[in-house]
């Protein structure tokens, strides 16, 4: 197997060796002469988990910049949805690996996706050495027989990478999707053991909506239908009340925050302090970089943090530590992916960052720092699976 | 006078050559081989207006991570005040030194900073070559001769770098200093021809204390003592209701527009389409690095767009293109300072954007890349009253 010597970085504080073996962390204090089959010197710098990143459209980073401060309504009817129909298998892989590159080199090695053409993302994955989970995007509008290859798709599967790219099932929202499909994305993903990955109560009008077709709230709908349980990941969540809050944690679903994409959209501001108290697990997504605009989980993390406290009115609300959890360990418990921190055994995903950035000096407070401060200038070495990726 | 040359750089989506004359923009469409004393490559680069911050306390960029997630009583009393009762003139210094290195490597050339022991900051803003407005801080607290000495100051100073550095009047806020004080302050500012940096309406309390205390908002009763002006700039002007709007408006007073800072200590948020209908001029300020917890302007860019658009629910207000001129141009002319676009005859102060980095691409929308995508990574060259200062 193959080893790795991290020499002489900071961890919790203190400088030390890390040892990595295969994908994992062998030893967190290894002997400065470990004979090893590559030395990173890691002099400046502190290792710190990477990011994972919930909730994404990658290949729509080709349409960063295309159309921005209008109401969602002609945003996507006139500039959107006419760009996207226009795309090619190319342009996917472009835009993928547009959004790949610029995931790691701001500290990203996870995310969870949702497009279409998703073989070229996966291309891109395998070769850039990350890890995602890629949706299958079920949408009422797709004739039968493409579904039906979908779900063949899910059914035959294999892993190219054996270990760093999953599926998942993603019927779309409950607008594009009826009930019949969602019961059969639900019963084909507890079939073959998957995550689903969906969009729920994003705006007001979805809600309303809702309401009005099914009469019950999104959330409310879908657990009626059955489809909630822990292996659900659900972005955006913002119009919920506080006994959808219950439910959600109930039933184990994931929360896939994006605050950039909903402020930028003025879609409404998520409850953290709702969903925290509920006890539901909250995770940071960048969305498209077309609604955020970009995919850095290092500023959507500090939005979180201060969207949370303005919004409750409360400065201790979501602190750095929390923030930093949610956008790294979070994602990562949410996927069943076993990383997310700097521990022996744990999967070796990381990110080095130079403690001589100006934006990271002085350090009374590294998470803070990372958190509040730095930006990707500050990255200096990016690890996945136990490779430097960066 | 000292001529540079900027080849083959992006502006307005052409590419050109760009002669800066002494601190000027000369020609923005010379000739290539036009015969300069230096000459600076701006291939793969486009020009923009640098960076106007209007409201910092950058030797506070020392207590950056000191003390985060807590409520302001205790975070200032128990942390930041004692922390600040330590600090030496070395400690300002360096500070300062810290300050000003971040903002350059921000691609900011101008802050107006409130803050004492200034003749430390004065001289790393000389040593630097970047412009700032240094504020003399008035407080009730200081003793009858520590006033005396900062009005001696004021009559006496001149400018070492001849251009670079104006002086403030700086009456603290509402709560901290007297109306005799208030009155005095804006005597002196007249007399001199000096511009006011005063905090104002920042928190809910101020407002509170001072309706108790003078029976009038800190708007009125300052506009009642005659304070209000074109030469004051006013740091947060969070809890205003619509007359007062009216009365900066009408005053011509500048906002300093705080946008981090107030989240992040939950203080409340600034209404810009009140103040934007009421046609108050309104700029970008980062606050002190202990509250921010950077000086990072495109940063505070984003935040400003997003949490307008958040707070009123209307996507379409302030655009990039708006966040931008806030950012920039709106700061220079506050300030009197004849800088913050790239145009003939105004002073040279700008920044060149990779266009290869990674967040910039593709390009749609320049201006929308730089406020909602970019970080200081994709900043390549600074310039400031015509010299290159990164």
């Amino acid at each position: 197997m193959n080893t790795l010597l991290i020499k002489n970085v900071l961890l919790s504080g203190r400088k030390t060796n890390i040892l990595v073996k295969g994908n994992r962390f062998e030893n967190l204090d290894a002997p400065s002469d470990t004979v090893v089959d590559n030395v990173l010197d890691g002099e400046g710098t502190a290792i710190l988990p990477s990011f994972f990143n919930t909730h994404t459209h990658a290949a729509m980073s080709l349409l960063r910049g295309y159309a921005d401060d209008m109401p969602l309504d002609k945003w996507l009817t006139e500039y959107i949805w006419p760009f996207e129909n226009k795309m090619t298998a190319l342009d996917i892989r472009n835009g993928s690996e547009l959004a790949v590159r610029e995931m790691i080199a701001s500290g990203t090695t996870f995310f969870s996706d949702m497009y279409f053409d998703i073989q070229e993302t996966i291309d891109i994955v395998q070769k850039y050495g990350i890890r995602a989970a890629i949706g299958i995007t079920f949408v009422e509008s797709h004739s039968k027989s493409e579904q039906k290859d979908k779900l063949d798709m899910l059914e035959n599967w294999v892993d190219p990478t054996g270990g760093r790219i999953m599926l998942t099932v993603a019927p779309h929202a409950v607008y594009t999707v009826s009930s019949e499909l969602f019961v059969k994305c639900a019963d084909v993903a507890r079939q073959h053991n998957l995550k689903i990955h969906v969009h729920l109560s994003e705006t007001e009008k979805e809600v309303t909506d809702c309401k009005a077709q099914h009469g019950l709230t999104p959330v409310r709908y879908l657990d009626n239908l059955g489809v909630l349980g822990p292996n659900v990941i659900a972005a955006h969540v913002v119009h919920i009340d506080e006994e959808e809050a219950e439910i959600l944690a109930e039933r184990g679903v994931t929360v896939a925050h994006c605050p950039c994409s909903n402020m930028k959209l003025s879609s409404g501001h998520l409850n953290y302090a709702l969903l925290e108290k509920a006890g539901c697990r909250v995770t940071i997504g960048t969305d498209g970089a077309c609604s955020s605009n970009n995919l850095d989980m290092r500023e959507a993390m500090k939005f979180a943090a201060l969207l949370a406290k303005d919004r409750s009115g409360n400065p201790q609300l979501m602190s750095a530590e929390d923030a930093f959890r949610i956008a790294t360990r979070n994602g990562a418990e949410a996927f069943g992916i076993d990383a997310g921190a700097i521990e022996k055994g744990k999967l070796a995903d990381a990110v080095l960052v130079d403690m001589n950035n100006i934006k990271m000096q002085p350090c009374h407070n590294l998470i803070s720092n990372w958190v509040y401060s730095a930006d990707s200038s500050a990255i200096s070495h990016v690890l996945c699976d136990g490779k430097i990726i960066l």
